[in-house]
């Protein structure tokens, strides 16, 4: 059951689809995010199949989103642990949630998501890197940038 | 093709995969939040099947995500904008697309965000609502909320 691809898309969006956008991948991340990270846990958690699972893991080792590290000598045992890359993945997880939170929790919030950093309960903003606000739809623009190799109609 | 569910996991992240997990509906949303608001236009930009468009787009109606609007009587013509609840999708779309630039766009971002708020190039970070700093693997703590309806483990 291979989807098809959108690697053909120029634009980041497709891109990043096209590595966690099938449809286990940023559950798995998730889990792990939690401290979730040996395979019968995962397994259990989501009650996915074990097949489905196992190429899904294969896949993010693979793009150098995850490691597989032994932990155990005797005997071997595994877990899967974050690179940097899929560490990275924590804020598409967040808006995902933040999304959700709001518009399809209708008993209020499954979780509740503290940051560290400044002790306080936190509802994810997708914010600008410049001025700070909260990014909203019909608030931006885009153009075309350096890796835009075709003329393309983005507006 | 129908996908297995995950409306089982009290989870918003699940919640929210399962109204926009499926393999095209974000980049259909990208679409329209480029202004590309008719079937053809979309179709043609995708170069997705006519037949699952159209599903993802019915999807997308039936759960309030867009409305589908007539804009010409003679012939009749539709278009699809996006909700409130569309709307705040944007974040889900900019993140994903932050993490492409960084991680997938090895000629440079295809795409450059202005935040037109402020007038500045964006890049699009998923911040605390309290306190404005990113929000980082390993920098959040979750806890159950009061929308969850039985004991699971996070971690």
């Amino acid at each position: 059951m291979k989807r098809s691809s959108v690697a053909h898309l120029q634009c980041s969006i497709a891109q990043t689809l096209e590595l966690v956008g099938e449809w286990w991948t940023l559950l798995v991340l998730r889990n792990i995010s939690f401290g979730q990270r040996r395979f019968e846990a995962i397994q259990a958690d989501l009650g996915i199949a074990r097949n489905v699972l196992s190429d899904r893991l294969s896949m993010l080792v693979e793009h150098g989103i995850l490691e597989r590290v032994m932990y155990q000598e005797h005997p071997q045992r595994f877990e899967y642990r974050p690179t940097a890359k899929g560490r990275d993945l924590m804020g598409v997880l967040l808006a995902l949630m933040a999304w959700g939170d709001k518009w399809a929790a209708p008993d209020g919030k499954p979780m509740l998501v503290t940051h560290t950093d400044c002790g306080h309960e936190t509802t994810p903003t997708v914010a600008c890197s410049h001025c700070g606000g909260e990014l909203q739809w019909g608030h931006t623009r885009v153009q075309a940038g350096p890796g835009l190799q075709r003329s393309v109609d983005v507006g």
